[in-house]
């Protein structure tokens, strides 16, 4: 089995990574990391690059196909040859999957019509545009298609999807061996949590509010 | 104000990604990925390739060292290179961090002799070695020194830091862009939640359980 976790320039690292780190762990499993060129793909800050393995033309039919987002996903929604590609791997794909606003980019490719579906939570709405129904969950599965909000719920998608797949008991072997039982230190980590003045301050500057 | 992520063969992605995606977040602070060598670093899986965009000997004071742990900590334990550069760095940084196994590299370099400190729950014990004390906490502070418990306990270690250093209000404001709202689908993230039998499985087949 494939997965193929796809990069562009400017992603958000944890949204890859989280994936990578539980999904990735699927037995029999080979994951790559796959964009239009090979070699280092630099992320949001511009201080960390992941390699990129193997180019999209070389990865036409992964099994499960992950979609990342960040800052990047912007320019790349009129990517013809990324959309293309997203078009031809979710054709034959066992799953299709995003983490923050990568869903932008698989609706943005036709995928989510009429599908409920996720993301940031300062892009959420966005998805309507694409005719996907927005949903206020941190992980959302619709047939073959899964979402998750932003950045850190990919480590959530990544075990739930695990656990789908290869059973719980694995699921749960791969939260104990990263140690996955988290105790943030502020319970600040969504828009119904946070204090409200930093809500209305990213609403405020977002890309994602119309202006 | 500079952030050193260490790198070397067969570290695990997560444990450095987590600190680099909440504690890299910090104002005015670069961080920088550091290895031997400059250049692509595999992790454990062989699947993840992040880059060094610094060598060691280019990064003498960093003002925060982060690190992570993983399989190819083993080995390092004996290089003295590395060990050199740990010790070096910290002589001079404002914090000394590990996640995972990390912490057994800072132990080994002779940093947390009589300090409390945590490390992967199947590595925890192997701190005692080096003289210090081990703890069973998801994040340890003793002085300067932060250490975190396994692979993912560094975005709350990342978290943690950042606001001791930044102040809440900026941590907060990560956690809210990272919507780090954890929602694992299990309950079985540490040894004292997982089915007993799985935690026996692993302790079995550690590299650190005493043959």
């Amino acid at each position: 089995m494939q997965i193929a976790i796809l990069l562009f320039d400017r992603f958000t690292a944890l949204d890859a990574v989280g994936p990578y780190e539980t999904l990735g762990r699927l037995p029999d499993a080979k994951t790559v990391f796959v964009a239009e060129r090979t070699g280092p793909v630099r992320t949001d800050t511009g201080n960390l690059a992941i390699t990129a393995d193997r180019t999209l033309a070389d990865t036409p039919s992964p099994d499960i196909v992950v979609v990342p987002g960040g800052p990047g996903q912007d320019p790349q929604m009129e990517n013809g040859a990324l959309l293309d590609w997203l078009r031809t791997a979710d054709a034959t794909s066992t799953w299709t999957t995003s983490v923050c606003t990568g869903s932008l980019l698989l609706a943005a490719a036709g995928l989510l019509e009429g599908r409920r579906a996720t993301s940031h939570w300062l892009a959420l709405d966005h998805l309507k545009r694409f005719g996907a129904e927005p949903t206020v969950e941190r992980v959302v599965t619709d047939g073959k298609y899964v979402t998750a909000a932003g950045v850190s719920s990919g480590i959530d998608m990544g075990l739930t999807l695990l656990g789908r797949i290869a059973g719980d008991e694995h699921a749960q072997a791969v939260q104990l061996l990263t140690e996955y039982d988290p105790q943030p230190p502020y319970d600040a980590g969504s828009p119904a949590k946070a204090p409200a003045h930093l809500v209305e301050e990213f609403r405020g500057r977002s890309r994602f509010t119309p202006t």
